[in-house]
């Protein structure tokens, strides 16, 4: 399996990653499959950590984001309704000569497997026109394979939500704007997986649809629409340019969905900030007009400087109300809501008024449905019906999607704790040594507990009395093998933030000094005493 | 899609996890897909909770077990050797007459399809012999549709682990006895997936493979091995029984397989125990001699009281070294370890206790060997050389393996939850109410914040200062719509075990209560006042 030589750093966080238990080759002792990664047991709590803060940042610490975990394999229905069984896609080539079938788009880049020193596009095998490749695994449900059976992998955890809306909306005592939040696998079949585990063949994501009214809903309802600039009281904010500060506020009722979308955008740079990358290794990408897909009205990409270049973690789209549109007409079932402040609002306002919204409204369905392939006619018919709903307090909310990879994450995690130091022993032997620098919110170990000796009883049942302490509130490591050293240096390679080590002085060897212990930080190796009662609570606000 | 109809009572549990978003059918919008249910909000947060306790239980609060998370799709290989690809399969006979596909020994139950009259064996339609029919989804890895690509969805999250032993070993500072511990998605082609959420086709597991040192390598290192009844100090110890209470104890260097069964056996029934599930609601199962997989010494499987019978819901097998044996044999890599202790003592042994622990280390390697098809004389001859590693300090690890299914755990918890009252209101009315008992720890939403009234802004202030100050510790619930007592019979439907009401008192209106909330019990609906500053660490002992 190739691993990415990019350059001489992103091979040493490989190797690392591999050392340490961070992250193994899946099946490594078959030789691999490619596009595959596991994760060691210290790479498993960094994840599970990542998870666990975006879930709680997204839903627990929030009225109005309720989780769903629905299943990877749905009916295959819903991915027509999306879009991904006719263009989720890469076009291929195959070569009859060799056999081999490749990305039309990389032919310039790939070697020819019989003539390595050729491309595939200067050797001289026949080769078809370039056909759609589905990058969706299929597979079949029941036990007998036909095409009637066919279901797929889920290529993304977003379609599940749509799907169940209003199941969630019955439920859940949510109204718009409110969303729905999921985390799980997905998958793609990548011609070409690459770069370490940033483009994977299995790989997680972390999913929030967060539905709002229209805009004509929001000036029905608050007599105008703030956009961006009005929502956050800052009449000089960029929209779509990168911003090197967040701009934290409040949602408010009349914000139409370019102040949501900011809202969102400003949200996650926050949550990143918050778990250790700093603003300075994110850009802000503002997709241009052209780059949109036809649905969307904003997409901006959050990057990390990844050492193989600036890529994508997250995508935060406005996508309109396509995908619960879509849903509709593939499932024949109603995707509206109900909204009583809008069935309230629209007999006050002017016909004027009423006749503009309605206007705006049927204009946006009609195009939509018109783009979706719908005869002007009943496009028309259907869009007045839409238009009509707004008098009767009915619409299909529109939708905000903040859309994050956990691998990439976690990978982006691990280049950026990445650090080494020299160090210089008392014989003149220098020797590198790796410190992974995360956050302690994420760090898999949130503590080492050493007492200095092993081989005295006395340290022993007190690291042990600590660690017990210490072990119901956060994940500890218990370490009393090797010199004290050698024990630091390895919590700093797995990114333990602090070790707490029990000596002869915790035992009262100093009497001023009985029952205190030893704090020592990862990042500069300072350390300090701290009376054993003290401890945890000196440790809870630093790993949440 | 078919649901249950074993009984009223599994009626009521289903309408009331999909009235409440505990479970959806999945796709439910495009008619469902057989096999599969979602988990909404008040479900997501339920197993999310199971997985986190079961997580800390197993990995976070030992020391000897570390945590993986491998993929769903792994080398085809993997399934070849743990024998999945060639024995995971259910017998099925084809219809020719109506084309149906049926389970060999289910025709006496189906009614055939063309007339459901009768059953599909007393049909007329001509029907092939009973065929394997494996269980595996499978799949084609890479832009090629081939048999050289095909990949299985893991039918179990065990194989992983065995697969990544020797990384984990390798990169944890573990040494044997440890284990390695993962909770992920698995997936099995059900042909008549059935009992709700209990047999479905796409699921959870939560595995622990717990390897140990062969009771000839315990000999050589402790002089004797410790059966279950030694180890647990009770001569009385019933093995092969339920035991109506558990016996905890502590795991010594002299234990064999048999006491690390055991003890399994009992921390798996104190988990169950430690989330809500009385004892008298669980049996134990041991699976009797010619019950056993050819390569298990013993199997216990935990069974729960079921509204439609008793299933299990775990099962603990000690698995010998067949495992970490298959795969070395398929891979070619070495699975074994080395054991400073056992060369160590081993020295020291006797020639004849050393002749006679290298006589049952080999005779055990040897039948195995046998017992998977290798012919007599090279299976002496490996068996010899493995039998001669002891000398060396190497052995192959034997395996105690607890693993439980999240889903079923999670209908468990539920059916055990579910509850109902009657009451009468003062004009005479009498209304059923359902109260879902979980524990504390599981519950989905750990407390309801309440204001006595929505239109009273002092209240509503206090009352979001108590929601603000409870939620970083806790999944928190705030309502302020509707009756004070609809809101807590909704809680009391989400199983939510605490109410925390902001009323006229806690603003002063009676001094000596100025500061304090009412909090009320779920279970019983006993209610009692609490200073507002007690809250927090009134209710956290209470939840974890």
């Amino acid at each position: 399996m190739a691993e990415p030589k990019e350059n001489a750093l992103m091979e040493k966080i490989v190797s690392l990653c591999k050392r340490r238990g961070f992250i193994f080759q899946s099946s490594e002792i078959y030789g691999g499959i490619n596009g595959f990664w596991d994760y060691g047991p210290l790479g498993a709590e960094l994840k599970r950590n990542v998870k666990e803060l975006w879930w709680n940042d997204m839903i627990r610490q929030r009225d109005d984001v309720a989780g769903l975990e629905a299943t990877i394999i749905m009916h295959p229905q819903i991915w027509k309704a999306s879009g991904h069984v006719d263009t989720f896609s890469d076009p291929m080539i195959d070569c009859k000569t060799c056999k081999g079938r490749f990305r039309a788009d990389q032919t310039n880049e790939i070697p020819c497997p019989q003539k390595p020193s050729q491309m595939v596009s200067e050797c001289h095998g026949e080769k078809t026109a370039p056909r759609a490749f589905n990058l969706m695994f299929k597979t079949c449900v029941g036990p007998v394979e036909s095409e009637d059976n066919v279901a797929y992998l889920r290529p993304e955890t977003a379609q599940a939500i749509f799907a169940q809306f209003k199941n969630v909306l019955e439920t859940s005592r949510q109204k718009v704007p409110f969303g729905i939040a999921q985390v799980g696998k997905a998958f793609r079949n990548e011609v070409t997986p690459r770069n370490y585990t940033f483009r994977s063949r299995e790989f997680e994501q972390m999913e929030l649809e967060f539905f709002i009214k229209p805009d004509e809903v929001v000036e029905a309802i608050s007599g105008k629409v703030a956009n961006a600039a009005e929502a956050f009281g800052r009449a000089d904010l960029p929209v779509g340019q990168d911003m090197q500060q967040r701009v934290p506020t409040t949602p408010q009722a009349d914000w139409g969905w370019e102040a949501w979308h900011k809202y969102w955008v400003e949200e996650r740079i926050g949550f990143y900030e918050g778990i250790g990358l700093p603003r300075t290794t994110l850009e802000e990408y503002w997709q241009k007009p052209e780059e949109l897909a036809h649905y969307a009205r904003a997409c901006v990409d959050i990057l990390f400087k990844f050492p193989f270049g600036t890529q994508e973690l997250e995508g935060i789209a406005a996508r309109s109300d396509f995908d619960l549109s879509q849903h509709e007409r593939f499932s024949g079932k109603p995707m509206g809501v109900f909204d009583e402040e809008l069935r309230t609002a629209w007999v006050k306002l002017p016909k004027e008024k009423q006749g503009e919204l309605w206007r705006r409204y049927y204009e946006n369905r009609k195009k939509y449905l018109v783009k979706m392939g719908v005869e002007a006619e009943p496009a028309a018919k259907d869009a007045t019906e839409d238009a009509n709903g707004l008098a009767k307090g009915q619409y299909i909310p529109h939708v905000i999607e903040p859309s994050a990879g956990v691998d990439r994450l976690i990978l982006a995690l691990i280049c950026n704790a990445y650090s080494e130091v020299i160090e210089t022993d008392d014989k003149g032997k220098s020797e590198t040594r790796v410190i992974m620098k995360f956050h302690p919110r994420v760090a898999p170990i949130k503590v080492g507990v050493m007492p200095l000796l092993k081989n005295k009883p006395e340290l022993v049942k007190k690291a042990i009395e600590v660690r017990d302490r210490l072990r119901p509130w956060m994940n500890v490591f218990y370490d009393d093998a090797g010199s004290i050293g050698r024990r630091y240096a390895r919590q700093d390679e797995a990114g333990t933030p602090f070790c707490v080590t029990i000596d002869f002085d915790t035992l009262g060897e100093k009497p001023e000094l009985k029952d205190t212990v030893t704090i020592r930080y990862r990042d500069d190796g300072r350390q300090e005493r701290l009376a054993f009662g003290e401890l945890l609570n000196w440790l809870l606000p630093k790993i949440r």
